[in-house]
């Protein structure tokens, strides 16, 4: 039985993650530091709702902001993605092992069939 | 100005991923099909529970499940996954860039200023 804490820095960035705006955000941190004025204006929300998404993306972890009360710019933090990816990648791979071993046991059986069919005209 | 989708796959995709139970529930389902009640036998919940959680992976595109009403396997499907890492990737490339340009005015400031301390010495 595993105990399973629903809080964790994973979920907290897939978490973060899980919103278009969010990640349009996350997308504009990437050219360089913003204010919170500078990262609405591509988008059709209030300031309020954007400092909203800043703090689930601080939460998270993938941003740290300013100490500056009236700026505070924002700052992307590359960290939490790499342990989202590595999760995704690990995964993955234990799916592709999978898929490598299914296709080893089919060409074996391949074989074994076509041995059987040599052993039938030999016989 | 952008709108933006607020149900995309992509914000489906991270937002199942964002709850530990599913991401174990994946886990095992990469090394192949299971049943409700194989799935639930590790964890301290409900099967009810467990449903749930699969209904938002299925919602996600993360897994399908077979048709007969009282075992309906789930089977993982991998593609959403390599959409959410693209996305992930595409970001760290514009950080990494972004890196690689500041890099490059440090060195040419640094160089800049290696030549002015020469021309001080031989003026």
């Amino acid at each position: 039985m595993r105990e399973i804490d629903n809080e964790d820095e994973l979920s907290r960035t897939f978490g973060a993650l899980a919103d278009p705006t969010r990640r349009a955000i996350l997308a504009q941190l990437a050219k360089g530091e913003q204010t919170v004025n500078e990262l609405a204006k591509p988008f059709l929300i209030s300031l309020q709702a954007i400092s909203k998404h800043l703090k689930v993306l601080e939460r998270a972890g993938l941003i740290t902001r300013g100490r500056e009360a009236q700026w505070r710019p924002s700052r992307l933090e590359v960290a939490p993605l790499e342990d989202a990816t590595d999760w995704i990648e690990r995964y993955r791979e234990i799916w592709r092992d999978r898929f490598d071993r299914l296709e080893q046991e089919i060409k074996r059986l391949q074989a074994e069939e076509a041995d059987q069919e040599g052993d039938h005209r030999n016989g």
